[in-house]
């Protein structure tokens, strides 16, 4: 399919919605089709929805997961265990371990992962804050929940390496998920247990 | 993954964006976190693009395709042969003929096929305007470019019966094998029409 659109207007959308990760221009053009087939409310609340996430949507000043507050709802819940704090890659990794069912803990959101291919230094991540948090006293555990991947272990050996001086009792999710999987897409049962089986680091 | 997120904003965009057809939750998730990693100019760049689509874009009045005039750029170009009319689906329908690069006739987009089980019955396609055109004079050939399928085969037969009285051509793309296609793995149905259509070859 060659492509010049009938309409300049489609073009753009196609070109926009293709800018997005894992979906081609032919699938672009079937989201744009059957958008103009739905009723035009649709649209407006799918782009407004996309606007206001963008625009409106902060971080928590303590663990720096996306919220919409100053302060996100885990760390404002006094039932949750402030003693514990869970590291994770970014919100997935946040959705990941609640799904679990098992953490009653708070997190921190590292925005990534130390990647030197990619350009990602320690300095890019929430990792001064990380050791700052803990600096301040207060927190017993530090859980290391990251990718086991080579970026994973790489942060991971970086951040406790940071925290040693702190005397912070640092775990690590057991070796129960399989080496190269993506934490994304790792079944509640198997994390579950990996985080029940989380090992001393230091 | 339960569906707890850290955000109303998030869960809304994810909600939204998950009713576009071929979009779970959890690539929704993948696409909105995608989003915000990024420059908040392409989620404005794909927000605008999808509200200017769906509250802008026309349909030509002619041949009905998606437009950004009121007469499409194919209806208004002078060298297109306006005395062949090929009968497609929809947009998509335009986009494969035209990529043929076989044809310079005009088109007439049904917006559908006939198809009882979903409800949609003559009245809610382009037929009547398409027997206006051709009843107007100056068509002298109408090309049936619909899919071969239950659907298209009605749709069709009912605007063939529709336009009998007229006097105009109507022609249907041939059937046969696929380019390229093993024989040993085409339809019984397909075979046996392409043997009865069979062409002379010298």
């Amino acid at each position: 399919m060659n492509d010049t659109y009938p309409s300049r207007l489609l073009e753009r959308a196609v070109a926009e919605i293709s800018k997005l990760p894992g979906i081609g221009r032919k699938t672009a053009l079937r989201l744009a089709l059957y958008l103009l087939r739905q009723e035009a409310a649709q649209t407006h609340a799918l782009a407004n929805a996309l606007l206001s996430l963008r625009d409106e949507v902060c971080h928590c000043r303590v663990c720096h997961n996306v919220s919409d507050n100053d302060l996100c709802e885990i760390c404002a819940n006094p039932r949750r265990d402030a003693a514990t704090v869970c590291v994770v890659e970014n919100v997935s990794g946040v959705l990941s371990v609640e799904a679990t069912g098992q953490y009653r803990g708070l997190y921190h959101v590292l925005g990534g992962l130390i990647s030197p291919m990619d350009g990602v230094g320690p300095g890019d991540l929430e990792i001064a804050s990380l050791c700052e948090r803990v600096g301040a006293g207060g927190v017993n555990e530090v859980i290391l929940a990251l990718s086991p991947t080579m970026e994973g272990d790489t942060t991971g050996f970086y951040i406790s390496r940071r925290l040693a001086e702190t005397g912070v009792l640092i775990t690590t999710l057991a070796r129960g998920v399989s080496v190269g999987d993506d934490l994304e897409y790792t079944d509640e049962a198997t994390l579950g247990r990996a985080l029940a089986a989380r090992v001393k680091m230091n």
